[in-house]
């Protein structure tokens, strides 16, 4: 099942719909007497009835769906209620590229997962405007992440016991300011300014893939192909990161964990190829959709 | 005017109280038809008006006062709305005693201020547990640090107007698992375990202190005098750092920012001097007061 957030012009109400099959209509989940003011409270309180019974009515066509002219299509998530936990250097070729970029030496060993976290006052909808923060960021760049939400608190949660903790799966764009993130040491800031996390389109719950998720992750800058690869090349995969953060944090329901990008981003080129006011950045992760944004 | 969050052991309410004069009483605002539900929502929503009538009767005596033995004093923000953003290395010789632990080189130079965030999903009353995490964590460490609270939405503020965007001040002490910091590198998880963060005892708000503040801090362990500082030696200040992070990320009423701790930790010792089970830290700055917690 996909999930869509988004908002109706005239009311400006946030809604919580269904796509149906064939991606065409958006069937309001209200209309089956489940109601949730956000995705957060959604995730947070749904109960398993609830959501099977919401599958079921996925499967069909319905009566009362949406008209496009009618809303404004948002994030999944539009307000993150933590910081959202990010992997950094989690695919091989990617690890060396960053070590190319930043003048370090590689080794091919990367023993321990890198976390960091990354502020959302407002998650930034597909189709939506990434600011470019001209004068401030001289080296904006994109990356293509497959993003999971925690479907109930997680603390100190076996690895096989992983799965059961997860809600869906998401796309972000890990959008950062490479002068930034250096110039600062950690990265936070450079990850954290206001409109760097594109995510969506929608929330495609766990049962739709196989576990754990061998999905093609593309990433396309005005169209041109530049990442391209698979979640199966993770070096930490869902299971160690679920496990092993939750040895120490509890992973609190609607909490957002992005699993890192793979190789391709504007830092990896021989010069760089960063981003600029005008370039169109889509992430595409097969079996969750296209996120797609315009440089301001 | 000292501002404390406390539970009422019959209903386990959250209700928000003045500290009287003499430190010996604690007012509940909601005698003076002040209510808020949480700290949180005080801080977003308090009109000045408001905030003005607050201090004069925290000035004055009052009848109605809470019973010390019905009460559990919690964090004056129990639940932050997003993490907290800190500020690493910003003191100095802090700076230097770092490097020694990690073996780095130091040049006595610090261009630009680290920021960092930490997990809060609950933070740790004066008197609480700070947990040990056996066999997770064998290099834990305190960090008392001066920490500000903003009291409304902060985009693009200069530095000359950063005061205006400050509601108080409270004592934060950074506990670190220096191995889990280290072995990955950012330093979000080492930072973000569940009770590494107490918080308190109270909020003093800002008209309180001479802008910047010049504040003695310190720490003790077991009666031991650790830290011993002054916040004025700060290398980065309050003013930088709301104008800096503004440019580019939304503070939002209610964001903590921690800025950072002195020379004196644990690991600036030769051998480091860490933490143990039954250990108890207080962090201590003049004027907001102290915060004990022991090891678990």
């Amino acid at each position: 099942m996909k999930l869509i957030t988004y908002k109706l012009k005239e009311s400006g109400n946030e809604i919580i719909g269904i796509v149906s099959q064939d991606g065409q209509r958006i069937y309001p989940i209200s209309q089956f007497d489940i109601n949730y003011p956000t995705m957060n409270d959604l995730i947070e309180n749904i109960s398993s009835a609830e959501l099977e019974l919401l599958k079921s009515k996925a499967e069909k066509e319905h009566d009362q769906f949406v008209a496009s002219d009618k809303i404004i299509k948002v994030a999944p998530i539009t307000q993150p209620r933590q910081d959202i936990i990010c992997l950094g250097i989690n695919y091989m070729a990617h690890a060396e590229e960053s070590a190319r970029y930043k003048q370090e030496a590689f080794g091919g060993e990367r023993p321990h997962a890198v976390y960091f976290s990354k502020r959302v006052n407002e998650a930034v909808a597909d189709g939506g405007e990434i600011p470019g923060y001209e004068g401030l960021v001289d080296s904006l760049d994109y990356e293509a992440e497959l993003a999971f939400i925690i479907g109930k608190d997680a603390k100190n949660v076996k690895k096989e016991d992983a799965f059961d903790y997860i809600f869906g799966y998401t796309i972000m764009n890990d959008v950062s300011a490479r002068n930034l993130q250096t110039a600062h040491k950690q990265w936070y800031f450079g990850k954290s300014l206001d409109g760097f996390t594109p995510l969506g389109p929608v929330i495609v719950t766990k049962d739709e893939f196989d576990y754990p998720p061998k999905l093609d992750i593309k990433s396309y800058v005005n169209g041109e192909l530049r990442q391209d690869s698979n979640t199966e090349l993770l070096i930490f995969g869902i299971a160690h990161v679920v496990s092993e953060l939750s040895k120490g944090m509890t992973l609190k329901a609607g909490t957002i964990i992005s699993m890192g990008t793979p190789a391709g981003v504007g830092m990896g080129f021989v010069p760089p190829r960063f981003l600029k006011k005008g370039d169109v950045v889509t992430c595409e992760i097969e079996g969750i959709g296209k996120l797609t944004n315009t440089i301001g």
